[in-house]
């Protein structure tokens, strides 16, 4: 048993963070910070965990945070980057849901994050948390970076084509659609009910700021650069990503083989058999990614369709796959529960 | 571990069965009927349940039901009353999701549900799987009628007052709403989404066949008939179901306290606190019933709020429930997944 | 042609009233304004009105607004009653879609209200903007209050019983479901789509407004005073209302008939077959109010079914009504707009 | 007034035709035929058109189709090609909403659609709907092929750049999202509330039927065969299309500009200011077609969205468009209703 904390658990991502600790068998939730809700009970807030969440949020000043093993920053962006030193130097690991350190180029995030970053030092040292490519350093990693939920699906999906070197790395396009989950839990209009319901939008089509984090990633893969194109579009549907992903053929190969072997291993990515289209729901409030990949007309582009719940796989299950791997329990612990369909 | 069939797998009960029993550590899934669709793995029509459910349909004719030590018939009305005798012949108990074995009086069956019933010698035997009600007949029963979605929610709002007999039972009115997945899986053009989404109307005013099974409960609680009208409503949302349940106030009682004490013990029935709302997503995916009482105004009508998940504790949690209790596992093995919440 | 302003344009109201307006013959829209937006043209706020409506918001202040014919105000409640003897006195006509000169008796409405009302001598002059009930008054009224969205359909579903006093009206039930674009476009968290979707709930059981609204009509027609139980419920559409009313009959009558003559020569009320249930998309985008009434099982419980679309007959297509009513234009003129559906 | 004939009226497009043509002052509403309905007033089947539309569905053999002015098949495909050549000889006109005669190049048809063209004589002669391209042979047209909705989008959205060549025709891809509607009102499971709503996925990737229709609507403006890849969408919505479009330069030009000129006198299309993102919503229940292009980061992708009704411009709007072009009507006479929204 673990001793664990959330800060920022009034959002999406914190409510999906108590629902699957609340049913780890290692964890011990120990403290929830909300400068809004000090005092309130979690089960007040969210009475689907009545009964089995008995924690009240505390304020950020009183909460035990350094005498947790882990802590989860469930915040907007920016705060884990100002509290994180101070915890690490408790010797409590961090895993950050939010951007704070995903981005390895520090000027980078500032441009695309518009705020100065407070603790540059840190960036280097963080590990990106994309456990199919980065898991023997998140086992040892203090600092761990949870990949936004965007660029886990779009990296899972273009990675095996990325690696093998087989496609135009310069040419991609990324055509993403996510459920209104992913923008959060604020009063907003355009994410009210009457505004995003029956209707469909792209949004950031100038930029956003998945971009450079996927960019990133892929260059990774790639040992070079990569040209990328990625529009976002709000799906009215609460939860899931479906990625559909764009790429010219430079070299022939058995893609679907291809895929296959690099996720063989990967207990939560699922590689569905030839001319599949995967749903979101066929993931919903699991941590699978399932992806499909297509050749239309025998033609010269690759379509790779990758579809996550976002809040699982493309947030708090990834974060708990992160704090799997941290602290040696089985990779799948607490990550069991099957999709829920209809 | 128990060897375990379903009959009529292809319906969102049955699949909602799987999600359950492929989850339940109890549990050895043997056999799953259905005529269309024999030979098909599971996991090709449900890719949810992909790399975790390995069945593959099979014909009723050849699969080994007898060999189970509880079938589960997630199958139309008409089917279980044809095959209980048999199996209950060969040694095998089993829960029948459909309605055959629902209510006691056969002619009033054969009236509603517009067949001749194929085994009036069991319905006597048969027990009604309300462990709210019948725990104890359960756990030894043969064979168990799992309720329907809305007599589940009405009668739980319902039974503390019928119970204590502080309302008028002459007058009760439930005004019902369910999710879509109510209806079935069945190929209908008044459930196609463009039909029912953004979309809301009452359906079976003059006589749903829930009405009689209401009736019979609320009966048998009350010692004398009562005076029911059951209006139900499809509401464009997948799973749940609202009661809004309205009674007279004949005796002054502590309803508050009423409701808290009856179900002081039950692992599945939640009363909230005053003047609360349950909202069916806070009992989405979950086993649990949510219910708060209202006094509008203080005058003489209460008001019951009742939420469940019409495939859970409306229909497959709430049959595994009966399962645990037949076989004497703990009640709440295998249906302790927290409500999915966005 | 007349003269047309509108006070408070960037809610559902507000621009359903454009868009009404917009294609209404008699009409020249000539000011709108709003505090926030400004200097902004309306079109680059609702860009569905693009190329059709050329009008900027402007300041209250500045607006021209008592140089028109008619000024609507889609405003919250409270800012008419500060702006009406101003405007009045200028010659101008008013329709309130707000709450402000609903209630007669003023303490009333500053209960429920909960704030001081701010022209009570203007209370008795207003007329109840109900056409089906005060349409001679309507047709020489100064100032208008334009029904809310609930006591539109609660009313005119109950009115035939009321007034041929045929059933109890002191045991009335209603309960009413409403789309979400009924609680307006606040950035509010509980009408979210993440919240709001997939979802239902009631609220406000305790009391809402519109119950001593409804209960004021009833009354009247009634010649004393009615209990009524009010229920409203959250539903996850965009647009309509579906009040589902019950009424204990104390006297035989064909209600379908009463139903039909009392509506005869009503060109916004249709009142359907025995043994209908109409959906709200029947009404979708129109200013129709469609009406079924059951009587389940013979028993001595009427089953009114009313559905509207509450942005138009529920708001500001029954003020068009209104207006064409005030200025001697064709009742319909404006509002011929088939439903949309699906 | 002409006489107007409908085939096929119990599907979206068909309800919708009648939505739009009992509005038209123009048109008498004749005939529609249905061979399941035969008998039954439309008003029954769709209860929308109660008051407004007196028309009984009529037998095919006994429906005075040959006596109207203009036939609108609103059929599956393959029923149009059957009846047309009989109807053009008595002196009607006809649109035909299906695919029939949408394919220049018979085998190319017959391969898609699966089927031998029953009247390839008349496939030359029919003119493709599109006014934004053929407006002037419209006009004359006795039999006019109305596009399908994913080509309409598509088409209008790509053709400028193509017109122009400006970019790479060969390596177009277009990313594309429809409303369920787009599917039909076929009872069909996977079309179904609870499978469509809360889930996205992509269909057809391997090969669609609009594929070819948009190719050769582009290649005709190319003067060559184009490369395009065709991914559509199911979308939890009823209505819209959102076409999400890209292509590489391979010339500079100012393609704000270039939009704005090519539709500048184009009455149903809309081209947005830089920067926007048009939501399908803004063109639910309207005939116009709202278009924004992006060149993100300043790269060599442009981005163009696209949005229409699927039944509106999609379909049955540009019907009645085409209808009012063949009868020298107004071009927007019967089109002027404007969106609905929200």
């Amino acid at each position: 048993m673990i001793k664990v904390g959330i800060v920022g658990g009034t959002g999406y991502t914190g409510v999906e963070l108590l629902r699957l600790l609340a049913q780890h068998p290692e964890v011990e939730l120990t403290a929830i910070t909300s400068r809004g809700e000090a005092g309130t009970p979690v089960a007040d807030m969210f009475p689907s965990l009545r009964g089995r969440v008995a924690l009240k949020f505390s304020d950020p000043k009183d909460a035990p945070l350094d005498r947790c093993d882990v802590v989860f920053f469930a915040t907007p962006n920016g705060i884990a980057m100002q509290q994180a030193a101070a915890l690490l130097a408790a010797g409590v690991r961090i895993v950050d849901l939010a951007a704070d350190f995903r981005i390895k180029d520090v000027a980078v995030w500032e441009k695309w994050y518009g705020m100065t970053h407070a603790a540059p030092e840190l960036v280097a040292e963080a590990v990106y948390g994309l456990p199919e490519v980065n898991r023997e350093r998140i086992r040892g990693a203090r600092l761990v970076a949870n990949p936004g939920c965007y660029p886990t699906a779009a990296q899972l999906g273009f990675l095996p084509l990325i690696e093998a070197g087989c496609v135009d790395a310069g040419s991609l396009i990324a055509d993403c659609k996510s459920g209104v989950s992913g923008a959060g839990r604020k009063a907003e209009t355009h994410i009210l009910f009457s505004e995003a319901s029956d209707n469909f939008k792209a949004y950031g089509v100038p930029g956003h700021r998945h971009l450079p984090e996927i960019r990133q990633g892929l260059a990774l893969a790639s040992g070079k650069d990569v040209g990328l194109t990625f529009v976002p579009h709000l799906t009215p549907m609460i939860r899931g990503i479906h990625a559909t992903l764009y790429a010219r053929i430079t070299r022939e190969e058995d893609v679907q083989t291809l895929f296959e072997k690099r996720y063989a291993g990967e207990p939560f990515v699922d590689v569905l058999p030839p001319k599949s289209h995967p749903e979101t729901r066929s993931v919903r409030a699991s941590n699978t990614c399932r992806i499909a990949i297509h050749r239309p007309q025998g033609g010269d582009v690759l379509v790779v369709l990758s579809v996550i719940d976002n809040l699982v796989k493309g947030a708090a299950g990834q974060a708990v796959h992160n704090m799997n791997l941290m602290f040696g329990f089985g990779e799948c612990v607490g990550l069991t529960q099957l999709p829920v369909l209809p």
